[in-house]
């Protein structure tokens, strides 16, 4: 019984090292594709959007069949519920990847991010892909202090976000409006998708010591 | 022990109830502080999105002794998996709530919204009233229709979005960046209070029948 409790554990949680990994690799075609305006893999990165929603539903499928098989209790059920936490976070990271991709296909072929701004979201990029690394890390390896090393990170990704706000509206000359909009809310799904990632150690610490971190 | 759970069950759904009804009124009221520009009634619903927060910690706990206490299966366990995750919509709804009212806050005295544009975000605040009180409505009294009647608000909601995305960008005079920029993250925050009203609507036929709406 407790063998098998926690081969399903280990099912779980490789279902999420997998989806986070497809979720960091899909922010990282959507970045690439927005930067390139490579309209092709901007639509390979919202197709595949489907799948990372797939594993979603099989983590929270997995996770009632071995609640209820298994009766588990204090920690075990817990790691099982938190599971299904992250597997909601992580499927928002990818809604947002696909957001990202999607602007890049609406303006096709126009690029996006004017060039005197491309220097800034190549930074924002790159955060975000080193935290849904760090994500996956913390996912395959349960550490806190990986996850501790997340909220700074995300404290990085706020500066980088707020300087993009000064740079936007702090422009000469003065960004069109349309322009302006657009890239305020491609810097929102970047923002939101770090969220998610600390959101996903945040729990991850959470099942390791009952405590949440603030 | 059955009505022991019964019990359980009922008070993880009055805390729902009371969640929800909170942030239906913070929305209503941050939506009144925004078209009358009242720092006051902003900061009050800023302060009290932190109630909201521990209404959701007060659900996360519940559901996990019930469970650990219990060991419901099939329908009454997948009842009490979805409360959880309905909570977490509506904590993020109380979020998104206090993002307007922070905006308010911000330009306080400057009005966010330019009088040409005040009726449409009168129509927009309305609509998510309605949805969060649709919502409440599921909660207290689960009912697929009224789940399904929340998608259809959301289409109308979704078109209200598109047509002050339409007005910001068409605008004559246009607006500074600054402005269009505020508008649309208000609109995207009304947008996904909208969306989150429907996923607590969808988890709740979830619950009633185990096929998931799409």
């Amino acid at each position: 019984m407790r063998n098998e409790f926690q081969a399903d554990l280990r099912a779980v949680n490789d279902l999420l090292v997998t989806m986070t990994t497809a979720v960091q690799i899909a922010m990282a075609d959507a970045t690439t594709a927005l930067l390139a305006a490579d309209r092709d893999l901007a639509a390979a990165v919202a197709g595949r959007d489907a799948d990372v929603n797939a594993l979603r539903d099989r983590v929270e499928d997995l996770v009632l069949v071995t609640i209820a098989r298994q009766a588990p209790v204090a920690g075990d059920l817990r790691a099982l519920f938190v599971a299904a936490q992250v597997a909601t976070d992580v499927e928002r990271m990818g809604d947002l990847a696909a957001h990202v991709a999607r602007m890049t296909l609406r303006y096709h072929p126009r690029p996006t991010v004017p060039a005197d701004l491309r220097a800034l979201f190549v930074r924002i990029g790159r955060a975000a892909d080193g935290m849904a690394a760090k994500a996956v890390q913390v996912l395959a390896e349960p550490d806190a202090a990986t996850a501790a090393e997340l909220e700074r990170d995300d404290d990085l990704m706020d500066g980088l976000h707020q300087e993009l706000l000064t740079a936007i509206l702090d422009r000469k000359p003065p960004l069109d409006v349309a322009t302006g909009v657009q890239l305020v809310l491609l810097a929102r799904f970047y923002e939101r998708f770090a969220d998610h990632a600390v959101n996903a150690g945040h729990r991850t610490v959470f099942r390791l010591t009952g405590t949440t971190v603030h």
